[in-house]
């Protein structure tokens, strides 16, 4: 039986491009003393991927070495289990790779009830995006009924969330997003207050949506969007930096004027509290995230988007579609059949 | 009986200039129902003055008018008061401004005990720089003992109790300052764990003296000093923002490159908190910043220097050293004579 998989074959420089990935094929391993084999169902593109493709900056993980399976987390069904935990079909959330199989060492794989939610949730709205989104909102903003936050890229996996848990919370929820089509579903679909064009006046768009300013900040984007909620954070606001999607394939410094100090000193005039967040610091909240958002996607009060990609050579066209916003909601790629749908 | 004073001429643009400023002549005014005249012995030079001299930014306060006297805190003795609460003779903190005589509603006005602590402190070490340094350090930065501040401007109002605050809760504390006799002073006056001339060798002085990183930046100063810190700060570290000396003349933004994307990426993968700071916000925290800094005063463990000019005619360039770091310890300008000396 043979494994296909996708490793990284050069660093990118800029935007990824496809002759820094190779599509190699090995043969499926066997699973050793209790490990696991898994089939992948899907894998997850996200945009920290990025992240790891470098070699040349600090970041909150290793960077993949070259010639490695690029990674990621995944959704499958177990083939062959060597741990008395798991067993032959079992579907389980694990972080598998660019890959159709992997081995999975105990510790990662977590065991996942195809009736209580879709699996392909678990690398979605019950998986590492909507732990953020929570972990963000929940943990770290100490958002309040009536205050204001405003999030970017409101149809993704992360901000679809965060602006829902805002609204459930009695804050007004105002997002942005990239086409006409992505903020109606967020205004429709996911129930934000507001949603509006980020391609579109933002000044103007501010204005309109956030009369009364910002209050909490989620940031995934960077760019010219944050600046136009910075300059309308209102005293004691707090800005949770999540990512820069804008940013992740800068390859040097922006040109001038330098306006750090246009953050440093906003923080003062303000009281502003600027976060960083990184979910891997908020597993504490897992049970309570499960718990709540499970609840409310039951209860309809939240909703998600998939935009489901078909297979293994389809994976780097979406990865760089990601990176320029061209997916619509939780981007996956199916790598075999779901069994459950 | 005549009242000096010193008025707002112009809006200063970059340092402030003599001509800025004039010293005018009136009479004392008499104090109406309920208000008290106080003849200032102390007026307290502070940084934060020179944002109130801009009409062109956003800060936290109203700026000056022009014509008007410039604003600042006091220390002075009652000479006639139409208010129960206060008599002739006694000594009180005031918000009196630039001149030699003026009137106080209540409700600014403080009284203070000259048998507890020398009346000046009250504008110094038990007044708003020291406050501000309790509550950066205690309200704010969550400081553990083991962990490393690291505060600039060491030997000045704020940094020098905020360094030993840090050490007196078990913390290393490293200041730099911008003379070698002023580093002395925060290494042996102060008992600083270290503390470096900030115009010698930023790196290697970070190097030695913080050789765990940073945990807690307590900025005064900003410029080449905050991002040295900046580089070196560890996984969930704090920033405080109290203030940026080197910029309050900057009437353009600096050059490029941008760094801002360097903050919000640093606080993003160090998982920081970045916290602007004003002391106004707390409020709450005044009777315990009293009983603990007048508590270790009298005990020996926090020490302080008072740097202090005679006449209301040096006061502006008194004003101009400051903000080139001219001063050693707390700026107060003396206006009459203490009796309690």
């Amino acid at each position: 039986m043979r494994n296909r998989q996708i490793i990284l074959k050069a660093y990118p420089v800029g935007m990824p491009k496809a002759s820094d990935f190779e599509l190699v094929e090995r043969d499926v391993p066997k699973p050793g003393p209790g490990q696991v084999l898994v089939r992948t169902i899907y894998m997850s593109l996200d945009p920290y991927m990025r992240g790891r493709m470098n070699n040349n900056r600090r970041s909150y993980a290793e960077p993949i070495k070259l010639g490695e399976v690029c990674q990621g987390g995944t959704v499958g069904q177990v083939v062959a289990s060597n741990d008395p935990d798991f067993k032959e079909g079992d579907f389980v959330a694990d972080f598998g790779g660019w890959q159709e199989y992997s081995i999975s060492a105990k510790g990662f794989l977590r065991k996942l009830d195809p009736d209580l939610a879709p699996i392909s949730t678990a690398q979605g709205v019950l998986g590492m995006p909507g732990h953020t989104a929570y972990a963000g909102v929940i943990g770290l903003s100490k958002l309040k009924a009536g205050e204001t936050l405003f999030v970017s890229a409101a149809s993704g996996a992360v901000g679809g969330v965060v602006g829902q848990i805002a609204r459930i919370k009695g804050a007004r929820a105002v997002g942005v997003a990239g086409t006409d089509e992505k903020c109606a579903f967020v205004r429709k679909e996911l129930r934000f207050d507001a949603c509006f064009n980020h391609k579109g006046d933002l000044a103007a768009g501010f204005k309109e949506h956030c009369p009364k300013g910002v209050d909490v900040n989620f940031e995934n984007v960077g760019g010219e969007v944050f600046w136009n909620a910075f300059s309308r954070m209102n005293l004691h606001g707090r800005i949770i930096i999540c990512g820069f999607i804008s940013a992740y394939n800068d390859t040097d410094l922006p040109p001038g004027p330098d306006r750090s100090g246009m953050i440093l000193g906003g923080a003062l005039v303000n009281r502003l509290t600027i976060h960083g967040l990184l979910v891997s610091d908020w597993m504490h909240l897992w049970a309570d995230f499960q718990r709540d958002v499970s609840g409310w996607i039951r209860s309809g009060e939240l909703r998600y988007r998939e935009d489901i990609v078909k297979g293994l050579e389809n994976a780097v066209p979406a990865f760089q579609g990601l990176l320029q916003g061209k997916n619509f909601g939780k981007l996956l790629v199916q790598l075999s059949d779901d069994p459950t749908r």
